[in-house]
């Protein structure tokens, strides 16, 4: 009764109701593959090792699955469920007194205090195998003390008499027992895989007893079998996302208009406005502000930043205190160093934006360096493409770029520099220097009143054949 | 028993709680007017006619109803019900034994299949009328196979005993015995209208028995009275669209979060992120990816299309492999080639835009066409309105345009030529060659420096003016 | 029984469940804060006068609560409750006969029907004091005729029985009797404050009868104690706006998937997408259309205005049958008069745009004003900030201002004045002038092709060090 616990994950390689050419298993729930979420759940429930029997490529569910330790076995087509029953021999032998927890990958958003609360019963009663149902006639908010029931049970279906109990397909087998009828379980399940219910009726005849736990929130054991299922969990988790963001400090205004993806970290006292969607790994600081519709994904924002609204931010580091947007957008490592301003209709690539910066309206940097406390003018562009390479552009310290202008890379700006308004800067400018590059302006009086009459005339002669 | 079923459908012109100069069957749920959804529900039902007896104009609800085959009888005041009795007159002497459907246009979410079940019921029972009621205490999910129940009853009014059972005004009538009572039938509604709950009651002397027909699912049968009630019906048929798309393989991330129009329609293995709208009449390929607040109205998008966040798409066609956005806008008769790009802060209008071209920064072409693998550089800009015309724009194959320049239209630029960056490009440039249109850069040395304490020093002395 | 009711708001100064630097009861819902609700539900409910017994500081109370008659005591430390009871003192000594109804600041939600219903009902009974409880096991749509029932009872605890019966901190108590209990209910409640619950058990012995009013609607009555209460009451509140906003003849497409501020009016026949997110204080006309992800605060639109997707607007008034975006920006003191056109990627900063005036690209006015009739072509920048100075631009009624032009202010463009494409203006313009400020178009036979080939050949020698 003493023995370890060992998680097994069931990740089918089909794509059941899905109609995909992606796993199902590897489709994501709030940014996260249903396998990780898997994985996560049994890990959190504390078993000494874990195992995935994979449906997919083994080395598609070890990528997937990077950073966490967990052991694959492949259930490849042709080897059958030979390489499973080798694995779990090996488990039983070396710990023949522990028990195994079996996790579906399709349940990836049960509680892992169910799981902890399903062994610890089963190992209490001495069960030789205990199933968790649940009560689909449960709605809503459980009071989280109460996760689940017992039910003793010899016989593997209640179903008849209790229409409204469903399996969810989790079960926690004593290993010594389950190595037993391994064999015929595994003839039992679909395309000779292994089926823990029959396991479960073969085990009516063991010498110790059956047991069904039964999950009061039925919410977080349902399986996904179809994409409408998963779009249904990712919404009641998103609500789960907004909870536990709620209880770190963070302000998410509107817990069902926001999405925030599961793998996303906020600092308390910022506050996210509704129409924000946040993809992880995205770190964001303290005290932020994340105004409507910006849209942030694997990028690290430090504290007090203000990101307006409909602005994009992708792969980009933003440090404290920058105030970025509406309408602008950041990619591609770009960093924002302290105190930098970037407004509206501004994008920035792969570009090093020095603290107190600014650059507000309608421009372009890309591959560029920027030094501290410049002024980027409106409508700047960096030339950063010649049809063939990519080259650099360099902006000094405190340097002023007049709006309009074209900085045709490789060029470089010096500190304190100056360019004028409307210039195509094609040539190094140096420290504290002006550079002009642009047309001198002429006026002819009274051209605009004469063109107006003449198009217009035009316009009258030929609107007919319009 | 075997006669035809024949569809009416009651439009009422009123605006009933809408508060609302458009009539309220006018107003769209899920961007089709609850007319339109009614007449599609009726057909879906299997009658051989369907008669639209309509409150409002009848030019507008042919023009509404364009497309459908239904008859349109105008109830214009005055005329009062006199056509629709002559109608029904004709319909019930071609077809004694058949029977008619009654519905009103304010139920434009009921389900096609309880419509038959209800024919069914009342055809095999040999009702002189069935109604259709509401059982309103029912809430949620209702198993699909078990639509409604029946219940036997002379008397029309069954909800004193029973006050959570609602009318739906739903009816199916024999046709003779309909014809019969219309004439009472008429003079009981409102202002003068047929009444058909009025129908019922003057049946209660009718040989044959009448029937009630009980829909447990009250939500798609609740009549849509107010703005509100409109609003509510929208967000359940949202749900239902999610449902239908995520069936059809398509991923909607965040059901409750994204708005796609009844008539749209998408491809499987494509992702919707989450808020994203998508109006009808849209088409979307298989394998796109729809990324978040997206908006997309009125346009053809080919496979392996990707919308990046924020983009506007309004009566424009992409072909396959497509990137666009984020933060670009097409429009009026937009075609973006196969595998071209569109990027931030671009718009295009009335342009053809050539297979693999890019146009990436903060551009705008109107009134274009774009040759194949042609590179537009940020900042470019057709000048297509001198102010009275609008002119066009022609760039060729393989063509360079350099960042900032404009393109004063009419203009040609040749297949393979360059425009240097800030041009101003006033004449057509031919095939290969370079064009120039910009000043040239001047230094003069210190100017910033020395210009920065001017301006420091006067602002000093102005600076308690302001 | 006649007389006067006071309402007493008991504003905690603590954070509660919300980890927050900021007081929780300023922390908004829907954007109005907790205590600003608390005072207009309560004001709602028809006191003469209202008393805050503000635990945050007096002055940040006051402020909060501007516009608003209200009395502020501080319960600062140090004083405890003394300036609390000298305040009711005066209360019960003016008014012997009257009530005092006691709210607490974080129950903003409460219907002000409830609690003219709850006075009521207490008055009619002769009670010394009524608390109200609410039900929790009742969820979803109460009728409103049936808010609430009553129950009889000397006790103040009904919980054990009843475990799902919940106080909510709002009592009514006669004025006579509370001043007799206050200073022992003043000890009793945590850190030396006023616990109305104690009061109601002191009551026991006296010689009126107590009672408990019990909510059929809990959701209302709920006390928002931690972030995850707040969000759960936006929502909430979300439905409500916009059921009123449809009960005035405006129409939410999506009211689940729409953020529009308590504080927000909006003219009837109005239409407004989903996504949109307008906060208050925001006034908006008759008949606009408010298209997918808007962004609108403290503004004031007209009628007939249609504002298209993802347009953010702030601080800004639009004027009668304005079109403006998508992408657009207009904020701080900017005015579009009547028929004025805003388009793509075109921001407004301290702007006055004429009447019929037109930019509808890639531009940026700031610090500026535009006559009647003025077409700004697309890219047109003003340079309005000298690096030290913001500077303005004066554009006259006619101007046609070509594409890719820099304003270089301070500067002035005459009635209906014309400047050239790609022109940069540092002088005035006279009226019906032409100005023009740009290089003249030079070209280079062959170059392009020749730089091709050069170029590629430089990358293939290059290519493999990158």
């Amino acid at each position: 009764m003493d023995g370890h616990l060992t998680g097994l994950i069931l990740a089918e390689g089909g794509g059941d109701g899905f109609k995909s050419q992606t796993p199902k298993v590897l489709h994501p729930l709030l940014g996260v593959s249903m396998l990780r979420l898997s994985v996560e759940a049994v890990r959190a429930a504390g078993p000494v090792r874990i195992i995935v029997a994979a449906g997919i490529p083994a080395e598609v569910a070890a990528a997937e699955l990077a950073g966490h330790s967990v052991e694959i076995v492949a259930l490849s087509s042709g080897k059958g469920q030979a390489p499973l029953r080798r694995t779990l021999g090996k488990v039983a032998a070396g710990n023949p007194d522990g028990d195994i927890l079996v996790v579906p990958a399709d349940v990836p958003t049960v509680d892992p205090a169910l799981l902890r609360a399903l062994v610890a019963r089963h190992r209490r009663q001495g069960y030789a195998c205990t199933m968790l149902w649940a009560d689909i006639e449960h709605q809503g908010d459980i009071k989280r003390r109460n996760l689940a029931r017992s039910i003793e049970a010899r016989k593997p279906v209640p179903s008849p008499t209790h229409p409204h109990r469903v399996p969810t397909g989790i079960f926690v087998f004593q290993t010594g027992d389950l190595r037993k009828v391994f064999s015929k379980a595994a003839k039992a399940g679909p395309s000779g895989r292994f089926d823990p219910a029959a396991a479960f009726s073969l085990l009516a005849s063991s010498k110790r007893p059956l047991g069904v736990f039964l999950a009061l929130d039925p919410d977080d054991v349902r399986r996904i079998r179809t994409r409408h299922a998963l779009g249904q969990a990712a919404e009641r988790m998103r609500l789960r996302k907004a909870r536990a963001l709620a209880d770190a400090g963070v302000t998410v205004l509107s817990p069902g208009g926001t999405w925030i993806d599961w793998a996303v970290r906020i600092g308390p006292e910022t506050v996210v406005y509704p129409g924000a969607v946040i993809e992880g790994p995205t770190v964001i600081g303290r005290n932020c502000r994340i105004y409507p519709n910006a849209h942030i994904s694997g990028s690290t924002i430090g504290n007090d930043v203000h990101v307006l609204s409909s602005t994009v931010i992708d792969e980009a580091t933003l440090e404290d205190d920058v105030r970025i947007g509406p309408f602008a957008r950041v990619r591609m490592q770009t960093v924002l160093r302290s105190g930098s301003r970037v407004g509206n209709f501004v994008e920035m690539k792969k570009t090093d934006f020095g603290p107190g910066s600014k650059a507000m309206h309608l421009s372009y940097l890309g591959d560029s360096e920027v030094g501290p406390a410049a002024n980027i003018g409106a409508g700047t562009i960096t030339c950063n493409y010649d049809g063939v390479n990519k080259n650099r552009t360099v902006i000094g310290p405190g340097a002023f770029i007049g709006s309009g202008s074209e900085l045709v890379a490789p060029v470089r700006i010096g500190k304190g520099a100056y360019v004028a308004a409307g210039s195509v800067i094609t040539k190094d400018v140096a420290d504290d220097a002006l550079a002009v590059a642009r047309g001198h302006q002429v006026e002819k009086p009274g051209w605009a009143a004469a063109r107006r009459e003449k198009l217009a005339a035009a316009k009258k002669t030929s609107g007919h054949k319009k």
